[in-house]
């Protein structure tokens, strides 16, 4: 089953990667820093984390497509192309939050079919295979069945690059209905945490893929509900994001409707 | 040296309260959950981690008073009082989300001179002892010097208590400065994350003193600035929080008289 080994695969590496990008973050105080503002702040560890990923790739999906957050676009012929976040939560890492998680997707003709995520300051392991399940350290996943946002707290996804009234209606819509927002500056993560029933739900008015892909996976496995993926566009340019429990999905959508426009 | 032997003290019931209370994060499917709302969901975890702490300091320092979050009150004839969040974040804590932390301070005369933050998940015990410095797993924390919110990224004191407006407001006041907020709902962990300069500061319009004492001594000893502490007040009736490096603290202090009044 081609999923199965591209799945175990997935797992291996990033359990190599973020052992890695460990070692850079125990050791944070003399990483060079490139500021590319709030959400985005690059270092060495980024870049290196994502060489290990990639390398790994190509000697053994050598004919897969790669996309990475921070080396750009190999294209490949198998129909499979690898998603990359080598350090999702960057600005956390470099501030020395122990809160960041190394993403690795795979997708087949644009859809995620495999997706990973792997935080090593806590030691969970989020993985999820197309029709086969979601699980964090092994032990399977579901989204939150709840009926209103008055029952746990949603993730708001705001980055530097989320327009300013945006951020504010989402977080005013989320309390309004009786709802909390929660921001942890990862959002691969808060999705991951979105399909271990954590948060009830996520939106975003765009996510990259390589931030957004793995974790979908894992929330559609999980028994939850995503916005349709446009297979044609959201590997090279992304995607808004709406995910959920089942229940809270249309909430969530309608509150997406209003503030990203339908 | 008092406050030595009182430091020491609050290691060691730290480090078993963190012990205690993980044992009941990996069970946590089986917590009941009595809800008190989205940030004071109360498990049976959380009450008898406080009563572990409450049984040593009573051993230990039987004159001393002890505010809890859970079980009230004893006054004490000491001049010190003892006050325990015993899991702040248990909002994370019933959802099974890994950041949440045991908090610790002695007060004397009504000020903190002790505190405590263990935060099992990722294995980060901080300290501070009034005078003495504070330190994270015993390496020296100091405050960020940064001069502008656009340097990092600040935490929203929000609750389920705070008005809905003011929660708003702040969020766009941050981003209109352009900072960026981050709310992981443990308040006690934000606080010693602004000691670390891990966050530029916190704000809340109110925070009790079990969520607050201890991370706001570890921001005065890691170099930071606070607001003026109520010594008659604040251990039984909280206080407003305005804490941060020296340099953005101004911008803070104006920040919150406009959000909470001055």
């Amino acid at each position: 089953m081609t999923y199965q080994q591209r799945l175990d695969f997935a797992l291996e590496v990033a359990r190599a990667a973020g052992d890695f990008a460990a070692g850079h973050f125990r050791s944070i105080d003399s990483l060079s820093i490139e500021s590319k503002g709030h959400q985005d702040l690059v270092s060495n560890a980024d870049k290196e984390t994502e060489t290990l990923v990639r390398d790994a790739i190509e000697a053994r999906w050598p004919d897969d497509g790669i996309v990475g957050e921070e080396h750009g676009r190999k294209h490949g012929t198998s129909g499979f192309d690898w998603v990359i976040d080598p350090i999702d939560g960057t600005a956390n890492f470099v501030r020395g939050i122990p809160q960041w998680c190394v993403a690795i997707a795979c997708t087949e003709h644009g859809l995620p079919v495999v997706g990973v995520i792997n935080e090593p300051s806590s030691g969970e392991m989020f993985h999820a295979v197309r029709g086969g399940g979601a699980f964090v350290n092994g032990k399977p996943m579901q989204v939150a069945q709840a009926f209103g946002l008055s029952d746990g707290s949603v993730g708001a996804g705001v980055s530097g690059r989320t327009d300013r009234a945006v951020a504010v209606a989402m977080v005013d819509h989320i309390l309004g209905e009786g709802g909390m927002f929660f921001r942890n500056a990862s959002g691969a993560l808060s999705l991951a945490y979105v399909a271990a029933g954590r948060l009830l739900g996520f939106i975003e008015d765009h996510m990259n893929s390589w931030d957004c892909l793995a974790g979908l996976l894992m929330i559609e496995e999980a028994g939850g509900t995503i916005n349709d993926l446009d297979a044609e566009t959201a590997l090279d340019h992304g995607t808004k994001v709406i995910a959920g429990g089942p229940n809270v999905y249309p909430q969530l959508a309608g509150m997406a409707d209003e503030l990203f426009g339908a």
